[in-house]
């Protein structure tokens, strides 16, 4: 054998019961369940993939702008580590490359090491392991196989069994990419999402009043461009926020604090009971087109200036803080909540609310559903606490199936076998502790790897 | 076999292993822990049982009244999932059976889904497995059943073996029921608890003032009332709070507070203070007759609006929120919490405050103990994370034992079943792992099921 | 056998496999990994070790005062427990360990309880297990062998295999007993730590000028004050706040708090609000001098008054409060986070935070390191916690190694040995479940035990 493929034998990158728990009685059940859905199409209801690198379809070029520098998951932990982000962003591929394969011990034991073994090995057939000696010989060897058509964006699209992907746009996005993804004929089902977060943000340069006058036409203009959305094909909004705060304001104050955004007066604090209003505005939106509603909350964006000033947002430094859903989305639940036609999944990053507020929430409300463990907590363990923390309240059956929410396309058939997995594993353990049958087990495994997801964004 | 039986014996449903790891080292040492406690009797200290019940003794009607509608945790998770409430509560019994039995793979994984099994396969002798196919087959069997006096309340009683069963009881309830169960000559001992929650909610049109004039007759009659509860039995007092805010009053400024109560004035923040003096107060009291003071914080009730409006309390709509003991309780321990003689037994909805305030808590001031996992948390992995994060720092000589906390007749020993084994398997955990031996393991396992409660209670 | 090794043998105290998981799959590997890492030498960086202990070198008199009174942990969970502290602290030696002895069980389950098996087993060979029975011949064993000249403490800690310990020292501390241990030619390597805390509690009697008349000098004052540690091996401070919060100050108003502080006039307010621009200086100060910065925040220190008054601090009253990392340290972190001279360790109580804010504040700056799980955490479930909540979003790298941060001189190696079984135990359930390979577990292991704690430390 050669040194590299002896050395991948040695890592077990691609066991075959990776992140099953070792005992024989779960570990048992849970490949049985894995076998069950990892054949499943892949539905991807929520991401960040860049729409034209389907559009347009042209090879990737490299390793370093295909799997490093647009995912902030590495980047922050090289950077963390001490390797300065111009070194990562603005350097020669090869070069970033090589920094790349050096720390690559740094990923040992996080979701990132796991994705990239996957990615490596399964989606680009790399058979050495990666390290500084190694990375030339690996990078060559990408950079020729990207050459060929069967990597080329769609046929990875196709090879990835993906049924639908959803990716995440402005407001204002013209959403040319989906019209000539439509328009090219070829069947892969590529969807926006509709995030209108600049026209939240009243206290920021990022505003977008989309040309409106007045608070009224402002909310129009809103309606109208979710029709857009949803007529080239989004199911869904999304809303990043702080806080999930939702409050409904008086129709002359929301005027009020509209036309202070527009004269560029407006506060964080009319930012926030304006954003606490609007929220309250799209749930009723959609209740009237259908559309699915998602709140991502509580990440602090941008807590390092420093970062953001040279290299703009989505570079790592993102920080969650702790996060109330309970008093927060009282106003908004009480109002919707209870209309089983309307469909609110929420996300947080704050696991201290998986048992004490999600859970009991979903497990209450009608239109409530709970999205999968998000960002920081996409991993085997924070999978592991998601299901641990919120099954026994919710039921699985108020969970939202699985989003990959990522940025970086080759990550993600990785990442969804991670979570069929994790499902898998989970509910394996529930049969060896005798909770459930393999038979409730099969049906459950196969609601989280498809079914759920479909019926949650009506896909 | 029959059909049923063969599908009862795929569940599993009452393996004798049920719920333990299945690792054998720990599931050995499980077994033999359970083995040594199953048998115990049952005490249980804390519950909502209607004391109605077994007063009058007579035979439960059917299953729909007997098993779904008494408990929230069934109510809530199947509205959660879109079945009406008016279906519940309103429909005919036989409609809302079949109703249940077609959702009954909605509490797979649950902790409601064991409690089931158990109450359908142990106390009623049910083979079948739930289904919409069986659901009249099943009813039908139950009804015939609950004909037979051995399933008359008070055989059932003596049947689970339940050496105390405390209800929880309005300060202005007549205990007329436990009154009459006294009188009555049965040998079943029922008692009450003292649960004032109306005499705090100055703020609220619940609030009642015991026909007291002033704050001091009102402080009086509360005592005379702790008095008559005790003289029936009693060895405890409830308090639900939405925070454990505690803070001594000038007595000046609670006769103000209890002046405007009875004007109908007091405020909210009136009532939070209130609250807070009260709870010294109770205290206070507490160490005078010696009733156990429990404390219940952190669920935002009614969070609902419209399902409590239309049907009461008590429908799943309570929500947790973030809870904080550290400062809260401050003034009540530093006056009582040195005193061994007082026993103040707290519970917490706030996962997060098990390892980071209770635990360290209980672990130093003599008067605190822990209640065992409440509500949305008395389940496999619930009881699990209790026992892990408090454990280390308190010790499980400060804990309480369990409280089955239940509306839910049936489900009593289905529950301190499920709480013997998780107690049993988490002391296993310990033996294999070398951490404790098996004679100190035996110790705890009594200690846990039976002696605990009965010395924290009292009983 | 005579019934006192029977008994011990019973109870598997020493079992080569403590705290390992049964599993053996990952019991097998976590063996070899902690043989990888079992005679590495101790570095202990951060603790409470009186110096003049090692300075004086003379015999410890008996079990009592070197087991019992020094350690909170002990004192604590007997005073919960019912035993009065005047009994623990003001007693005779020999009654004081019978009724230690006696209470003996309630260590069950506890990390005390680990802790003490090894310091009897190991360090004192002491072979009769702990009881009423025995208490007075254990006593009396101990009082033989500590006259021996292999329990003189020096000789201890040659026996402990420790090769740095860090002490620490209040900011005014004379530092004799470091420059006794210097000048007496013994070779063992131990340093104090700057912990300046009494200058920055301006509205407290313990606050401590230095004798500056004016800001400016204070400030300089304290740098002279880090020379002079650092002249006598520092190489770190360490800050002990109830919240990490952090605001640098227009130099007016810090001066201006200065003076208020120097009338006695300041309040809490003012406090907080020096304390955070204090902390931006000491990071600033950090940056020129090399000592890496440690924050200790969470503990509302001596929330039992009545303890606190009459037996002073340390005897387990301070209790936990939650805290907030991400909006408290952004101010320090964006000024000096992004450089790598730069190191700040971070320390929480609040559990909540390790996979919300610390992991990502770690897994992002530079400068951030994760102090090891601290205090009421330092223990075989809150380690696996720390491990299973950081590891996957800041990876092994960005923490800082094992603090035993005891006061109990014979603990220390007992604590290092938990943290490598524990350590070795978590690298051994990602190796069974095919996440990393052995040869990375054994890199990791070897950098959990010594090496990040001599990088982070600069040791």
């Amino acid at each position: 054998l050669a040194a590299g493929v002896r050395a991948r034998l040695d890592t077990n990158s691609l066991n075959p019961d990776r992140y099953f728990d070792p005992d024989p009685a779960i570990r048992r059940v849970a490949r049985a369940l894995y076998e069950e859905t990892r054949e499943l199409p892949i539905v991807s209801p929520h991401g960040h993939v860049d729409p034209r690198i389907l559009s347009v379809n042209a090879p990737f070029p490299e390793p370093a702008s295909l799997i490093v520098q647009p995912d902030h998951y590495i980047l922050r932990l090289l950077y963390a580590n001490g390797v300065p982000l111009e070194a990562l962003l603005e350097g020669d591929p090869r070069g970033i490359w090589l920094l790349f394969a050096k720390n690559y011990h740094l990923f040992s034991g996080t979701p990132s090491g796991g994705w990239l073994e996957y990615e490596l090995f399964e989606v680009l057939g790399v058979r050495d392991s990666v390290s500084g000696e190694t990375a030339t010989r690996i990078y060559d060897e990408i950079v020729e196989k990207l050459k060929s058509p069967e990597f080329r964006p769609r046929a990875l699209f196709e090879r990835f069994n993906i049924e639908v992907l959803a990716t995440t746009d402005a407001a204002t996005d013209s959403l040319a990419h989906h019209e000539a993804i439509r328009k090219s004929g070829w069947k892969g089902r590529v969807i926006p999402t509709f995030r209108p977060d600049a026209l939240f943000k009243i206290s920021s340069p990022e505003f977008d009043a989309l040309g409106a006058r007045d608070y009224t036409s402002f909310l129009r203009a809103i309606a109208d461009r979710r029709a857009y959305f949803k007529h080239l094909g989004a199911t869904a909004t999304d809303h990043g926020v702080l806080e999930p705060y939702t409050s409904l304001l008086p129709e002359e104050e929301a005027e009020r604090l509209f036309q202070r955004a527009r004269r560029g007066e407006a506060t964080p604090e009319d930012e926030r009971r304006f954003t606490a209003h609007l929220l309250m505005e799209m749930a009723r939106l959609s209740l009237a087109d259908g559309l699915v509603m998602q709140i991502h909350a509580g990440a602090l964006r941008d807590h390092n200036h420093a970062v953001f000033e040279r290299f703009g947002p989505h570079m790592g430094g993102d920080i969650p803080v702790a996060t109330e859903f309970t008093r927060n989305l009282l106003p908004l639940l009480n109002a919707y909540g209870n209309d089983s036609r309307f469909t609110l999944v929420l996300f947080t990053l704050d696991e201290s609310t998986y048992s004490r507020e999600l859970a009991p929430l979903a497990g209450h409300y009608p239109a409530v559903r709970l999205g999968p463990p998000w960002w920081f907590h996409d991993s085997m363990e924070g999978m592991r606490r998601f299901r641990e923390r919120t099954t026994e309240t919710a039921s699985i059956y108020k969970t939202a199936g699985f989003n990959d929410d990522t940025r970086a396309f080759c990550s993600i058939p990785a990442r969804h076998d991670l979570a069929r997995r994790m499902d898998a594993n989970y509910l394996g353990g529930l049969v060896a502790r005798h909770v459930i049958n393999e038979s409730d087990a099969r049906r459950m495994a196969r609601a989280l790897a498809y079914e759920l997801v479909k019926k949650t964004y009506r896909l």
